[in-house]
């Protein structure tokens, strides 16, 4: 398979949450056009970005509803149970934690790490609070495929080495900091500012660019 | 001034930020080289990115980081105040209130507006949540600039379509749907599910794409 863009990546995420809402209205076919539309981009794009996986659609009936989503949930790995550890039990990974949405896709919350000794021990929504010193120890026993990463920016990167060292693959940080992994692993950040900068240039350069 | 590319702003904020910690420990110059590499693009890429913005930087010299973060930080509207309301005072509306990062980055937090009469009048970390019945009011009296929607999928479009009425200009939506906004109104979305989605993609497709 060719390498694949995360902004295509991004697109088939769309892609299938449109075609689960209509699905689920009891549409059966949908065409370029309106994927295109919601995904903000061309028909052609849709039909490029859905041409790396083989082939869709019949042309002048559109797409398959079920088939289309069944083919990107198995593409996007959404077929699957994903073991997740959050780490860092602070504001943010304790809304984590309490995350039902989580769930519903597949990704089961099994642990969230923290050093702070009022909270290991403390059940959150149904998760436990444990030692972080026990993190190398778990991603191998428990074998947590993905760990999200909610500690201050200055804990981070050393964070990411440890679990890195001990096994981890996927890695989504909400740390307000750049990290760095090996190219076998893979790394998303969530990163509030930089979508809050996004909506202040928008706002800023307003006038100029229409 | 050309239309810019999401894309291209998100480079703008991830240079900004390595320009801050570098800055902070005393740097004085950097070049496209470093800035590239830590945005995970090319050089060429950040001298085009840069060029839309005016000249910066020496041949040969690199680039000032006092200038050029003073002037990145201009153009991504970071050189003022601004005025942030929070709809929805679920887990991550309340996360997001007690958020420390966003006054650091001039982004003021003054209302959480919410329907349930037992969250209305309490305190949360400075802020008030309000009652969400007044919020086109306040949209209008209070004159914000940027709206946070974290609120269930079923709410978010109809509460969308109340703010824009008011006026407002700039939302960053946490709600797991998708929306739509007139074209002078600019949307940025977090959606957790993608994020994941971008891990489980890499995860289940690693093999194929090396």
């Amino acid at each position: 398979m060719k390498r694949i863009a995360e902004s295509t990546v991004r697109r088939l995420s769309i892609y299938l949450s449109f075609l689960e809402d209509i699905g689920a209205r009891g549409a059966l076919t949908t065409s370029s056009d309106d994927l295109a539309r919601l995904g903000g981009t061309t028909s052609a794009q849709v039909r490029k970005d859905l041409s790396f996986f083989g082939s869709f659609g019949k042309r002048g009936l559109g797409y398959s509803v079920p088939e289309l989503s069944s083919r990107l949930r198995e593409i996007l790995g959404l077929e699957r149970q994903w073991r997740v550890c959050i780490v860092g039990a602070g504001k943010i990974g304790s809304a984590l934690a309490r995350y039902a949405g989580f769930a519903e896709r597949g990704f089961m919350v099994s642990g969230v790490y923290d050093s702070d000794p009022g909270k290991i021990g403390k059940q959150w929504g149904g998760v436990t609070v444990l030692d972080i010193a026990d993190l190398e120890r778990d991603i191998v026993a428990r074998q947590y495929h993905i760990a999200v990463l909610a500690v201050p920016a200055e804990e981070a990167q050393v964070l990411v080495d440890r679990m890195v060292k001990a096994g981890i693959k996927a890695i989504l940080s909400f740390a307000p900091t750049q990290i760095t992994v090996p190219a076998d692993v893979t790394l998303r950040t969530v990163n509030m500012a930089m979508e809050l900068e996004g909506l202040t240039f928008a706002l800023t350069n307003r006038g100029a660019d229409r």
